[in-house]
């Protein structure tokens, strides 16, 4: 399955816009973040490595062409979108203790972890830098200050999922309610903020772009659903994740919350102790087996393919082009199905 | 030594205004926040805990009255910098191993590193949230925009100079000018901010707006050599620091620089072992001697008080307000001789 057209669209002028923030930073700080975005190898010797798919970005300028606007007026706030996801990928990757991303070592395997801290508090900083390209285009200011404190919120809800995702860990009582949450906060937020943006910058008609943030609070579900699957069954050489990472990391995805409220006896016992006692290590074959025994991973793709099917019933409504209307019920599919 | 009369008057409004901005917020990781600003206990029970002195939110409303604004419409920008102060002293904990703050443990000692670093992030994004209601006082959209890119830039010279403290700890060749950029990006851009920032608030005279900058750099230089003073030499129970903690954490402060650069034969070879190998605690008492002889506090006293002539030699040329000139003498002579 290859990536959706739409993705191909708009990548190098996001790339531009993007180096465009970063281009006259020269403390050693901002190498660590051109490592992280794969411009640079880690002595700053410029290289090309295959950075993400730019989900977020992507999203935003499609809102943006879809709603009627010209895409490139929403650039500096793709480029910050980017950044926003970035920077809670460098500070994930230190929390997580995960040494590998993208088929390379993390900023903190390099440079430690005080300094990756700093890389990270200092891209989301450059989120409003990015913003700030909002007024070569002409963008009134009341926009840009909306725009600013959209991106604001969402961040919130970012980290307020990432302290959840962290909070669950050690607990085994989750519920798919308290999953729903995390996951909203984690990456709904910023993905319907994506969408949200978009629209904002293309049109002034209010629904629309309400509309936009409930398309993309569905995606950004079905995104984060894939992503646990992804993470448990996914190939790693196709994801770049280690195998069965979420099982060795502790983390409440939805195939393992299902488990917790499905699994019986015996097998609920064993799954309490493992994620109760954060060792063990060898048991994650037995995990994955008591995951495949109480259908854990069709559960998850049936819920993945609810907020898709949500999210085309959103689309519907939309008075959008035909062109990104298309490129929309593209993208669901991909979400629905993709293997990387 | 007590704190000057000024810091007295604003401070019920600062915390007010700060408060305003947390008050609507339910996540844990707010209450991680609250914890670190002296306004609740670990587990979230209300305490009034000494905070810090506020001295960056004084210094943007003492500029903003001095060039005859109200300072009540700079309210929000005092806050900002409070809690970026505070972003970076939650993320410095956790960089420099620190377990103690303020008499109490630190953010990290009780929520653990990874939901520290959330805490730490989040405080810097509120920045922008509590910048917001400068829209509630009409200030124009555009100079809202301005002293958001203002208070971001001044982050970014921030969290630079915090890299740069984190890579010289391994380093023994630092220069009296590697350390000025070290402390001009993590101390001084950020007090520079808060004058200009607050004079802009205040006026639209753009000579005047420069002149507070200089002013708030001279001051933030001279208030960071103090502080390596009191790192060194400072009575713990009075600072709430660790004994020679500056030493113990190899910190390249300005004692130590002017003792690398100065001391002869064994002494500098004994300082060389010290600040290389990052093991022998023993050795502080070692490490005092040597900057004892070398002369090393007389040395960052006299550095110190050139900065603070130099900020008194900005302050004559200011055209301001009688009682805010007073405020900054006073102001000046503490920064010049406190002992906390």
């Amino acid at each position: 399955m290859d990536l959706p057209a739409v993705f191909d669209k708009y990548r190098t002028e996001i790339d531009t816009e993007l180096k465009s923030v970063l281009v006259e930073r020269h403390s050693p700080l901002y190498d660590m973040m051109r490592y992280h975005l794969g411009w640079n190898d880690e002595k700053g010797k410029i290289c090309e490595r295959p950075a993400g798919k730019a989900l977020r970005p992507t999203l935003c300028l499609l809102a943006c062409e879809a709603v009627g606007g010209e895409y490139g007026r929403a650039l500096p706030a793709a480029a910050a979108l980017e950044l926003i996801h970035n920077f809670s990928l460098i500070h994930d990757d230190i929390q997580d203790n995960d040494r590998k991303r993208r088929h390379r070592p993390t900023v903190w395997a390099i440079w430690g972890k005080p300094q990756a801290i700093n890389a990270g508090t200092a891209m989301r900083i450059l989120t409003n830098v990015a913003l700030s390209r909002l007024g070569e285009l002409d963008i009134p200011p009341e926009k840009r200050l909306l725009v600013q404190q959209m991106m604001d919120e969402a961040s919130l809800r970012l980290i307020e999922g990432q302290y959840l995702d962290i909070d669950y860990e050690k607990r085994v009582d989750i519920t798919i309610q308290n999953y729903l949450q995390m996951i909203g906060g984690k990456t709904a937020s910023l993905i319907a903020c994506a969408l949200e943006v978009g629209a904002l910058l293309g049109t002034n008609h209010k629904q629309a772009i309400n509309d936009f943030h409930r398309l993309g609070w569905n995606l950004g579900l079905s995104f984060q659903i894939r992503d646990d699957i992804l993470g448990t069954w996914g190939d790693r050489d196709v994801t770049g994740k280690p195998l069965a990472g979420d099982i060795q990391r502790r983390k409440k995805t939805l195939p393992v919350v299902h488990a917790l409220e499905n699994a019986r006896n015996g097998y609920k016992e064993r799954l309490v102790r493992f994620y109760k006692d954060g060792k063990d290590n060898g048991a994650v074959i037995d995990i994955l087996d008591i995951l495949n025994r109480t259908g854990a991973q069709s559960y998850a793709q049936r819920m993945n393919e609810s907020y898709c099917l949500e999210a085309r019933r959103v689309l519907v409504g939309l008075d959008i082009k035909t062109a990104a209307r298309r490129d929309f019920e593209e993208l669901i599919n991909f979400l629905e199905e993709r293997s990387f």
